[in-house]
C-alpha cells in the first residue's frame, strides 16, 4: 500500500467502544446498545403491498427521480406535519437518506470552517460525527431534563456568536428527556434575536407513551412567533422501518434550495423507488394506529426494564422515567466508569452504550444509555440481570 | 424570511441551462438532454420478484444495515469485477447512493480546501459540482478522443502537485470517448510516480456495442503494475435501474475505511432494502444477457441518430461515432454558440445539453451533448429533424 495516499486521508478517531460493541453483535449478547426499533412490529405486509403498487405503476417509476424527492410523498408529509402545527409546503421540504443526511447537508451549506455550533450535552453522537467533518467548533450548553439552561445559553450565544444550535427537544437521544415549553420558547427568542439558526432533530417525537401528551415542536412555536429560525428534520426509520432510510428536512425556502443543490452533488437523489413505496404505504395504511401500537409496546418494555432494574438493588442510581422514545439514561454511583462496566457487561453477555460517547468535552463517566425498544419482554429479564451483575462487579472492584 | 440566515448560505451558481431544461420536461419536447437509460427495457418483473424474495426473508431484512452496505451484494460485485480483471475483496468496497456519492465521499476524506484536482475537459458536470463544495482547485488537462494529452498531464502534475485526477476513461460523459490503452498506462505511471490518486468513474464501461471489445480499466492496469493509485467507482443505475441508486467504490483499504466513517456521518447507510433486492436480482437473473440486449438497442439508436443527422445536411459538424455508452458529442460550425441553438431547439420541441456546462474554464461554445439511449427509434426522426431546423436557424442568424 502506498503510504503517500493513506497518510493524507482525513482520519477521525475510531471509537474504542464502537469496536467493542461491534464484536458484541452475536446471538449470545443481549443488546441494549443500538437505537433499533422492534422488528417484530414492522408493517412488512403493508410495505410489500406498497412496493407491488409501485411496480404496477409501470417502468417510469424506476427511472431517475427529482433531487428534492418524490413530490406526492413531500405533499403527504406536509399534510402529516399539520397535526403537529407545522405548516410547510412541499417546496419547503427535501427528502433525505434518513434524517442523518439532513444534519450533514445543513452543515454543508451553512457552516464554514471554524463556525460555532451549540449543542445539548450529552447529545446524539453521530450528529457530532457529521459536524466534525466541517471543521466547526462544537460548544456544549449546560443541559438538564428540562432542556438547555437559559443562562448558560445566553452567555454562550454572547461569547461564541454561534451560527447554529442543534437540539433534540423531544425524547432526546441519549437521555430520553423532554424540553419544557418555556425552555423551547426561550431558545427560539434567543436565537431569533441573535440570528442563530436552530436545527430541530425530531426522530422520536411521535413515539409518545401517553397519546394525548402534546410537546410543541420548536418549528411550530417559531412559526407561531413569526420566526423562520428553525429547520425541522425527522424520519420514518423509527415509525415505519429503518431499511428505507427515508427522512426529510423542512423550513426556510432559501436554505432548503441550497440543500437541494448540495444533495445533487452528494448523491443526485435518494432511492425514488423507496419514496414511491412509502407514499403508497401512507396512502393505504393507518400509520397513526401503527404508531399507537408500537408506542404502547415500547412503554411496556420500558416499564418492565425499570421494574427489573429496581429488583437489581443497584444502590446509588438515578434515572428519569421516559414518556416516549426509545432510551433510558442511567446515572450510576459517582465512582463508576461505565466503560469499565461495559467490559464486565460484555463478559456477562449484555451490551449498552457508555455515556462518554455522547458528550462534547469531558464526559460524565458514570452514565450509560439503555435502549428498551428492541429487546423483547421475554429477553429483558436476563438482560437486566446480567447488567445488574456487571454493575455489582464494577462496584466491588472500585470499592 | 430572515435575511440573516439566507445571506449566510453557501450558494453556488444555478445553471441557467439547467433551469431552461427543467422547463422543457413536457411531453411535447423530445429530450436528448438527460443521461437516462431506456425505461422500456427495465427488468421490472425480475426486480419485482427480487423484492418479493427479500420480503420473504423476514422482518430483520428491514432493520438498520451496515454503513458499508449489504455484505452478500459486496461479495457479488467483487465476483463480477473479476471479469474486468479487477481484484478487490468485499472489505475493500463501499456501497453508495449511486456512484455520485462515491465522488463526494472521496472529496470529503481526501481533499482539503485548496487541494488541486486534474480532470479531463470537458468532463461530467455533477462531479465538478460535488468537488466544488470542498473549495478545491479544479485544473483541466488537454484532452482528445484518446484521453489526456501526456505532455500537458506531466506539465500540470509538475506545476500544480495535484492530489487527485478524476477521469471517465471508457465511453465518457459527455463525449462518449474511450482512452487508448497507452494513455491509460501513461496516466497510471505518472500518478504512481508522483503519488497522485486516480478516481476512475466507470458508469458506462459495460455498455459496449461490440461485446468482445476490451477496454482495460485503470484499476486493472494499476493492479497489474502493483500500484494502488486507483479508486474505482461504478453503478447499477445504467445497467439495472436508476431508481435504486446503488453504486460502489473500491480500492485501497485505508481510503475505503475512511469513506465508511464519512458515510456514517453523511447518512448512516443507503437503502438496505434496495441492496438486498439487487443481490436477489443478480442471484436469479442473467444481468449480463440483459446488458447485451440494452447495448444492442443503444447501438441501434445511436446509428439511427447518426444516419438522421447526416440527412439534416448540417454542413460543418464533427463527431466521433461512439463504441458504447449513452452519448454523442457534436462539434458544430465554429461561429455557433449552442446555448443560442438550445433556445431555437426548445422552440422547435427538442432538448440537448450545450457543451458549456461540461467545461472547466472557458468552454468550447460550439459543442453539445446528445443522449441517444432514452429516445425510442419511433421518436428519434422527429427529434433530429427539430434539432436540424434549430441548427439551420442558428446558422442563418449568425451569418
Amino acid at each position: 500500500m502506498d503510504d503517500q495516499f493513506t497518510k493524507q486521508v482525513m482520519t477521525h478517531k475510531t471509537s474504542a467502544v464502537g469496536e467493542l460493541l461491534k464484536l458484541a453483535q452475536t446471538d449470545e449478547v443481549i443488546s441494549f446498545a443500538g437505537g433499533l426499533p422492534a422488528e417484530e412490529f414492522f408493517p412488512v405486509e403493508a410495505l410489500k403491498q406498497a412496493f407491488e403498487r409501485v411496480f404496477r405503476m409501470g417502468n417510469k417509476a424506476l427511472q431517475y427521480g427529482l433531487t428534492e424527492g418524490y413530490t406526492p410523498l413531500r405533499e403527504q408529509i406536509s399534510q402529516r406535519l399539520m397535526h403537529r402545527n407545522i405548516r410547510v409546503s412541499s417546496d419547503e421540504m427535501l427528502l433525505t437518506t434518513g434524517s442523518q443526511q439532513a444534519v450533514d447537508l445543513v452543515a454543508k451549506v451553512y457552516l464554514e470552517p471554524g463556525a460555532v455550533i451549540l449543542t445539548e450535552n450529552p447529545t446524539y453522537l453521530v450528529a457530532l460525527q457529521a459536524f466534525r467533518y466541517y471543521s466547526v467548533q462544537i460548544i456544549p450548553v449546560l443541559s438538564d431534563e428540562k432542556g438547555m439552561d437559559p443562562e448558560d445559553l445566553a452567555a454562550k450565544i454572547e461569547k461564541y456568536h454561534p451560527k447554529l444550535v442543534y437540539v433534540i427537544p423531544t425524547f432526546a437521544n441519549p437521555t430520553g428527556w423532554i424540553w419544557d415549553t418555556s425552555r423551547r420558547v426561550n431558545l427560539i427568542e434567543e436565537c431569533d434575536r441573535n440570528h442563530v439558526l436552530i436545527l430541530e432533530d425530531d426522530p422520536y417525537g411521535e413515539i409518545k407513551f401517553a397519546p394525548n401528551d402534546y410537546y410543541p415542536s420548536m418549528m411550530s412555536l417559531a412559526q407561531q412567533a413569526g420566526s423562520d429560525c428553525v429547520l425541522y428534520t425527522s424520519t420514518f426509520s423509527k415509525t415505519v422501518v429503518p431499511a428505507l432510510r427515508i427522512g426529510w428536512i423542512c423550513g426556510n425556502r432559501t436554505l432548503i434550495k441550497a440543500m437541494i443543490h448540495a444533495k445533487q452533488g452528494a448523491d443526485l437523489h435518494s432511492s425514488s423507488l423507496d419514496q414511491q413505496a412509502l407514499f403508497q404505504l401512507l396512502d393505504h395504511y393507518d400509520l397513526n394506529a401503527h404508531i399507537l401500537t408500537i408506542s404502547a409496546e415500547y412503554q411496556r418494555r420500558m416499564q418492565l426494564m425499570i421494574t427489573l432494574l429496581h429488583q437489581q438493588r443497584l444502590g446509588q442510581v438515578n434515572w428519569t422515567e421516559p414518556k416516549g422514545g426509545m432510551f433510558l439514561w442511567l446515572e450510576l454511583a459517582e465512582e463508576l466508569d461505565t466503560e469499565m462496566v461495559l467490559k464486565h457487561a460484555l463478559q456477562e453477555g449484555v451490551a449498552f452504550v457508555p455515556g462518554h460517547e455522547f458528550y462534547v468535552g469531558s464526559p460524565q463517566k458514570n452514565t450509560l444509555r439503555l435502549n428498551f425498544s428492541h429487546t423483547s419482554v421475554e429477553e429483558m429479564p436476563a438482560g437486566v440481570e446480567r447488567l445488574g451483575r456487571a454493575i455489582h462487579q464494577s462496584l466491588s472492584s472500585v470499592r
